[in-house]
Order: structure tokens, then C-alpha cells, then sequence
């Protein structure tokens, strides 16, 4: 019983790990449809995400099924709970990729992007991938310094974040305000995919310590948003 | 033993009934901070957030022990999750509601709301209050009716949001970028509070009647954001 309840425990793991791979897959060909005017990866983007959504309602119903057979107490219960949210974070994370990617589609034949924005939104795709990969490692190996640096990554993301939003605000901006809305909820999708893979490692550490800031998914993307006065 | 699980149970409901009243306490107020630039009562509701993160850490462990002593299964099972999970969305609004209240308190001594914008946010606010609210009474009555009938609250936010995009992106944008920007994320933070909502309201009808349509807490947020071409 105990072999089987871990072997039903690695399965859910590495289906937590597809979903990093499909998240990871969806954020980076999103910026792609967003940065070329693509509006057919666009549209693949969200189609796709239907499979992250599967994998999510499969991984609880895995998970619930596990509980209600299995009765699990201590770690391993913590275990089968802590995945559902995992996975509830990456579910997430797939829809934010979704409304990059609708942003793309939106927009068309036009680029969503004004030109001076660009470097900054292939950064943010790259620090997002980046991110949901690394994610994706830690909780393969259950890597708790690994999760314990992912801080800086999304350090980085929040820096892209801050000079957005302070581009935006910037008195000789000349794109419009339409662009100015579409900007400023770009950005906020790709610093909330950072925050989730940060939840999600944080998650990791709690699983391996048996602690866990519970503030700390929301509290690091709380200040990053809005252009303060000078 | 099934007596004290019930017990225990109704603990839970209660506890998550005075998550949706301290929810709509905060987003009443928050919007009372934005609209006034009242940077005491901002403050107010800044601090007042732990309440509901505090709630929410007692509810997942007071869920997490229910589990691990009573092993419960089928729909007792179910129910303990589905607790969970409606904690996390009730935490998150107060996010939301706190994420507004920092909006006045970074503009102050200014006011972060154009006059033109005052009359939406009003409206705003009044529906976010109403629609938490409704999902507290939900919860307690297991009303599924109710729950069902939350989309028309969420309908009335997602006008006012598409209303309030639509007049951010108007050619005769007078306010600036940075306004835009505000103006921008303070109607996303509303739109997503009652998304959570409908999300805890359709939790009570999985609960209730066992089907749950996972994608429904995203697919009805989608496609309001980004100003449709004319």
C-alpha cells in the first residue's frame, strides 16, 4: 500500500512537471504570436491551453481518488494537497499565457507591440519561461535552495515590470492610450505567471521543511505594480 | 465520530461566510479610500488584509487535520476540499481589495480617479460588495439557485469594465498615460474580485450537485479585458 501510494505520488509529480513544460511552452510561443503579429500561433496558443485544464481537473482527480483510498496523514497527506495547489497555480499560469495570446489575436493584422516595447517583452518571455522551467526542476528534484533562489528570477521579472509601467507613464508617450491599456495588462500577465512559478516553489519548500509563508505568494507582487510619484 | 466531522464541518462554512464579510468590508472600503484619497482609511484596509490571510492559514490546517483524523471520503471529502479552495479565492479578493486601497494611498494627497471615473468605481465597488456578499449567503444556505444566478452580478461587472476600457482608450484621453495605467489595473482588480466570486458560487454547486465545470472560474474572465476594434 505504501509502495503504491508513492508510485501514484510520483505520477502526480511528474505531471506537475508536464505542466511547467506546457506553461513554459505556452508563455514562450505566446510572446512569439505577440511580437510578430502571428495570429495563427496565437490561435494555437489557445487552443492549447485546454490541455493544461485537462491535466489540472486529471491531477485533483487523481489526487482526491488517492485520498479517499489511500487515507493519507503527516507528509504524505501534505503531499497529495500541495500538488492540487501546484497544479491550481499552474493551471493559472496557462490562462495568463492564453490572454498574451489574445492580446495577439486582438490586435491583428496590427503588432500589438509598439516598436520601442519590444526588447523588454522578449525579456519578460524569456524570464518567464525560464522561470516555469526552473519550477519545473525544483519540483522534479524537490530542490529547496533551488526554490530559495527562484526569488531572484522573479526579482528580474519585477524590475522588466517597474520599467514598463514607467515607460507607460512617461509624459512623451505617443501611442495611444488603447496601447496603454493593452501594455500595461501585458505586463501584468507576465509578472503574475512569475509570481505563480514563485508560489509554486514556495510550495516545494513547504513540502521539504513543513514551512511555509502563507503571505508569501501574494505579498512579493504587491508592489510592483503602478508607477510611483517621483 | 460523523457528528463531530458534521461539527467540525460547520465550523469550516462559518469560517469561510466571515472570509466573504471581511472580503466586502475591505472592497467597500477600499473604494470608499480610492474615491475619497482618504490615505487613514487606505491604511485601514491595508492592515486589515492579515485577518484574511490569518483566517485562511487556520481554515487550510483546521482542513488538513480534519483529513488527516477523519479520513473522510466521497462527498465529506469533497467538501473539505472544496473548502480549501474557496478560502484561497476569498484570500485572493482581499488581495484585490487591499491592491486598490495601495492605488489611494500612492496617489495621496492626490486622488487616483479622474471625475469622469468616479461614478463606474462607485458602481464598481457597489458590485463587488454585492457579489461577495451573495456568495457568503450562498455558502451558508448552500443555495444553488443563487449560485447559478451569480453570473448576471458578474454580467454588471464585466459591462462596467468593458465600459471603463473603452472610455480609458477614447481618442480624447485627457488624464495621461499614468492615470491610464492606474485606471487600467484598478478595473482589472474589480473584474477579477468577482470572478472570484463566481468562482466560490460555483464551488457550492460542485459541492452541492457533484458537477463542477473547471474552466468556468477562467473562461468567463477572458475576453473582457483589451478594447475590442471598432
Amino acid at each position: 500500500m505504501r509502495k503504491a501510494f508513492h508510485e501514484e505520488l510520483d505520477r502526480i509529480t511528474e505531471e506537475l512537471v508536464e505542466m511547467t513544460r506546457l506553461a513554459g511552452s505556452a508563455i514562450s510561443r505566446a510572446t512569439t504570436a505577440l511580437l510578430d503579429a502571428d495570429v495563427t500561433l496565437a490561435e494555437s496558443v489557445i487552443a492549447a491551453d485546454i490541455e493544461l485544464d485537462t491535466l489540472r481537473e486529471h491531477l485533483d482527480e487523481t489526487s482526491i481518488d488517492l485520498l479517499a483510498r489511500q487515507q493519507p496523514v503527516a507528509t504524505d497527506l501534505r503531499m497529495v494537497v500541495t500538488a492540487m495547489r501546484m497544479a491550481s497555480d499552474l493551471e493559472r499560469m496557462g490562462d495568463l499565457a492564453r490572454h498574451v495570446a489574445k492580446v495577439a489575436r486582438l490586435r491583428f493584422p496590427n503588432s500589438a507591440v509598439p516598436a520601442e516595447f519590444r526588447a523588454v517583452i522578449v525579456d519578460m518571455g524569456r524570464v518567464a519561461e525560464g522561470i516555469v522551467l526552473k519550477a519545473g526542476a525544483i519540483i522534479a528534484a524537490r530542490d529547496v535552495d533551488a526554490a530559495r533562489s527562484i526569488e531572484r528570477d522573479d526579482d528580474a521579472m519585477d524590475d522588466l515590470h517597474r520599467r514598463f509601467f514607467e515607460r507607460i507613464a512617461a509624459s512623451d508617450w505617443a501611442h495611444g492610450t488603447e496601447a496603454a491599456v493593452d501594455m500595461t495588462l501585458i505586463s501584468r500577465y507576465y509578472e503574475r505567471f512569475a509570481d505563480h512559478a514563485v508560489s509554486v516553489a514556495h510550495r516545494v519548500i513547504y513540502l521539504v521543511t513543513g514551512t511555509y509563508d502563507a503571505n508569501a505568494e501574494s505579498s512579493h507582487e504587491d508592489d510592483e505594480d503602478h508607477v510611483r510619484p517621483a
